[in-house]
């Protein structure tokens, strides 16, 4: 009898988890994946636990109960260190595992281009952490204002500012808007939460340049309408304390999110291969590392091309797409075929603006508004992993919509300690 | 027209949120509520959190929530540090708040009976942020022994012990049983989660002092099916990051959780008045401090009699009805009417071992298995505040009653920042 071959899967999101899936009943492997966190996260959903609308757990799920009868599939909570491509090795502080295929799936990181001192100031949005820690910034910052009554100060804690006009920043924005418009209207004594001043800052000429141009001015029409102004052309050159430098303007603000760049994965650093300049693996045709057919970059980690040669955006259905296409690579491999090389079936991309509008672009097809909402709500209810969170994001939601009442609105202190303060 | 009274709530737990509320239709009354945290917590339900069954925005919601329609109340997010009884002010970070009547509703704390240094290696469970880091412990413990092959390391991870068998360590005692057994059972690939070894740790002659001596027979069996060790009559003389001491016995183990002792609020050793061991201030019969007619006391910061003079438990009930009690008392003022002392209607106490069975203790009515738990749930659904988290506790209940499944089994890391590793 022949040994089973060994697949190890760096990364349990999009990518890692679709690789493992399809792979999952092949009899002839073993496959281990490796993450630093115990949970798959649908990161689609992380702004709406950043704005307190759902909770951690209803948009997360342990990676080892997608797997539980599965007894082929293992997964070990571990922070891989190095993939040691000669010997085909992956480390981790937990010890070494050696591989016949290895799937890298990382995903990929905040950058600050350079100013890696701007996060304290302004937290981006890629885990749970971070998620819970915007949520605590943007609600600590109406009660703030709440127990002060000097104006000025009341001024700069209810000044927002979102860095970075993609989906996420314009979904930040949107909520925050949202927020002090209709979820603490009636909350506060002291200070009208209307009259929140949000500002969402891009550096490029439009919002959301992914989509048509025609999409992107209604989604700024539909931002005004929710007080938050967007600021165009305008490059942040500054991030403190106080606030935030634009061009030759100070914006005193207290709460700074950042939804501006993407960088390399940590792992990335350290393996010798082509990358572009956000630090992404140039990969073959067919998703593997060049000179390395049996290792294998997929999701925010790698650098692919559609038909044109133009770069793949870093969204979960490319992940989600590349992720099955590699295990079925692997699955012929086994059984002698040939590769495939990838190719991106373009679904279409979707944002949301508050709570009833959103874009929609799928091929030629344009939409914005209510419908495209509708649709937006449905593609994310519906590929939510697991029946459970489904169901409880579904409930949340209609709840939400019918009450303006956000859910979570809970501020978490850093310390759990009681006798040792330093929180 | 004569001034509105100035009313200070400090503290939005049972007491303070039912003082608050009795009061809130009075229109000759401003109230303010200070609380150092924003929301109102479900304590009762807690340890389900520190277990993984609910998410903590399911068992909380923000104080302001509650009171957003009435104008009279306003609350604020503040840390009291001084109650000056002499010049009637509350003195806070955020300014100092005159009043006409204060009720200091700040609960208690944990206590380690002079040891405070063994909160580092043994979380109290008082509040949310404890909670997860109790559910991290817990969660981590597993994941650590699954990614080690050595057998002393494995037992060392997969011992628990829980210390103090009131209604929380025996909560906490039997979902970790339940956890391991039925929860984790297929999710690992390495251990046996079945085989988890977890200790009750009791100092008194048996666990559930507060029930008839059947019903803790009864539990303690229930217990021992669960896979929990119950060690009555043991004292712990030390805990360190390696396990704890009971005796002359060294018990190894990574995760110890604190449900032992109850200590004084913070706020009460600055109050000049008699108190109990436990640091409670004992109040007059309508609840007032001795010799300040208008500041009361109540909840788990007070030390109250029952009609047989003995002391009251630090229960929910009890501090629902000093709050209400108070509330009235104030009215009565205004009113002119004479005080009434205060009296406990004994509703009766519950604990819950697991999923299906619970103590039950209602005046001489005894109760012990599913009726009892049906009851327990009834009860604890039923006066969860605010109706959304009523409705998501239950589908969150019935799901994890039909499937065994833990909902919210995430594992938070302290730090959110990725440039900056403390982690």
């Amino acid at each position: 009898m022949q040994a089973k071959k060994r697949v190890i899967v760096v990364g349990g999101g999009f990518g890692g988890i679709n690789a493992a899936k399809t792979l999952q009943n092949c009899k002839d492997l073993d496959i281990t994946i490796l993450d630093q966190r115990n949970h798959h996260l649908f990161q689609p959903l992380l702004y709406q636990v950043a704005m307190a609308g759902l909770s951690p757990a209803e948009i997360a799920c342990p990676i080892r109960s997608l797997f539980r009868t599965k007894k082929n599939v293992s997964v070990f909570l571990a922070k891989v260190t190095e993939v040691d491509l000669k010997n085909k090795k992956v480390k981790t502080a937990a010890g070494e595992f050696a591989f016949d295929y290895c799937v890298l799936a990382c995903g990929a990181n905040s950058s600050y281009f350079g100013n890696t001192d701007w996060e304290q100031f302004a937290p981006g949005l890629k885990t749970i952490e971070q998620a819970t820690e915007m949520r605590r910034r943007v609600l600590m910052a109406f009660e703030r204002a709440e127990s002060t009554r000097d104006r000025e100060a009341q001024r700069y804690y209810l000044t927002f500012v979102v860095v970075g006009g993609g989906p996420t920043g314009v979904e930040l924005a949107g909520a925050i808007g949202e927020i002090s418009k209709f979820t603490l209207d009636k909350d506060f004594r002291n200070i009208d939460p209307g009259r929140t001043r949000i500002i969402l800052i891009e550096a490029g000429e439009r919002i959301l340049q992914s989509f048509d141009p025609q999409l992107s001015r209604k989604a700024c029409r539909a931002l005004e309408k929710l007080g938050v102004q967007v600021w165009t052309s305008s490059k942040v050159s500054k991030i403190s304390k106080d606030g935030v430098v634009v061009g030759d303007e100070f914006l005193r603000a207290k709460t700074v999110l950042w939804a501006a760049g993407v960088g390399p994965a940590e792992l990335s650093s350290g393996i010798d291969c082509p990358k572009d300049r956000q630090g992404r693996i140039k990969v073959e045709p067919d998703l593997s590392l060049p000179g390395h057919s049996d290792v294998f970059c997929i999701g925010d980690q790698a650098h692919t091309l559609d038909r044109d040669q133009k770069p793949l955006p870093g969204l979960a259905p490319v992940a989600i797409q590349q992720g099955r296409h590699v295990g079925k690579l692997i699955i012929d491999d086994l059984k002698g075929k040939d590769r495939q090389p990838f190719q991106y079936w373009d679904k279409g991309a979707l944002a949301t603006i508050g709570r009833k509008s959103a874009v929609m672009q799928v091929g030629k097809l344009k939409s914005f508004g209510f419908f495209a909402w509708l649709v937006w709500l449905f593609v994310h209810i519906f590929y939510l992993i697991g029946f459970r969170n489904r169901m409880a994001v579904f409930w949340q939601w209609a709840w939400h919509y019918v009450s303006y009442a956000r859910g979570a609105r809970l501020i978490i202190h850093k310390s759990w300690r009681m006798f040792d303060k330093k929180d």
